[in-house]
């Protein structure tokens, strides 16, 4: 298969190609590294992305960012950065990467466990995580062709912990191999619809 | 309770004022009816609602547009609608509301069935109301002063029919008076981080 994947450079990313590059072509794209580059928030990037790509059987996002921070101190602002970025720079990745994949072709989105168990500081991530699996559930409906969609949504990774651990005490971390599992049984199932919780 | 109901006019709003009217006062509020008038959509027209309103017990939001249509023939215009409206105009509510709104209050927000079981032409929705979702379970753990939020997701409501039954065959509608138990539950128990399925 060939496949897209967003977000090649990052930890998750990088442990998707390392699992899913064993079997596969793998076109590693992202913000300022990698074979090709794309800014997910801007349309007009992502239809330059795929008209470089041409067709292709899978594509995985592991990319997107949202704002952290406490409720009282978020407003509209803080909540655009992830509905422009995670949630619909995700979600154009699918609607305009339709018309340019394949038959059957699949589409595996990120999300993330915070939009099943929330933290402080997590209100836009939860927000934005849930909504791309509402998306996913729905668009399944809809994809054209034998098209799929599902979402991965990995626990806090291992690798982050450095960073993270403070605001996910009691969360039992996964590596970014196991998160990366979940990318495998979207693309080579057959399943769609679906969220793949990796917890 | 002294309770501000956004969407007074609207067919859900109306069983949320005769369920709750009965035993609180509720102040109407609507886009172009009611005792005071809001744009949701708007942050400014937010906060100069609450500077009318005054300190209040609880709010109910019973209002939100999404765009229905072909995901094929949506595109980020198409979600902004949803995301601007129903997704940060009900978010906006409750980041500027609780500023106002007395210790121990109350925030309900109204997703709907499509969060968990898509329809075609549902995408919008179905994002937006998971997305709303999230936001309620997290913005749980951080609203200040023992303040609370939950949201109702009703199933398709029998008033609305008419319009919708095509896209909903097979879903058993809730009247609009059952949809309207669950803001009284909501208003009056004591939960948070809550979504009632009034399935």
């Amino acid at each position: 298969m060939k496949i897209i994947l967003i977000g090649a450079s990052g930890t998750l990313g990088q442990a998707v190609a390392n699992e899913l590059g064993q079997r596969h072509e793998i076109v590693r794209v992202g913000r300022s590294s990698g074979d090709l580059r794309v800014d997910i928030t801007d349309s007009a990037s992502i239809k330059a992305l795929f008209e470089q790509t041409g067709p292709f059987d899978a594509l995985v996002s592991a990319a997107g960012k949202v704002h952290f921070g406490a409720l009282a101190e978020m407003g509209e602002a803080e909540f655009a950065i992830g509905l422009k970025d995670k949630l619909m720079g995700q979600v154009n990745l699918v609607l305009i990467g339709s018309r340019y994949a394949n038959d059957g072709a699949s589409f595996t989105l990120t999300t993330g466990i915070l939009s099943d168990d929330p933290i402080r500081f997590g209100s836009s991530a939860s927000m934005v995580n849930a909504g791309v699996e509402g998306f996913v559930r729905s668009a399944a409906l809809e994809l054209p062709r034998g098209q799929r969609i599902n979402a991965v949504s990995p626990n806090v990774l291992v690798e982050s912990m450095t960073g993270y651990a403070p605001y996910f005490r009691g969360f039992k971390p996964v590596s970014a191999a196991d998160a990366a599992l979940g990318f495998a049984r979207s693309v080579e199932g057959a399943q769609t619809g679906q969220v793949y919780r990796i917890w």
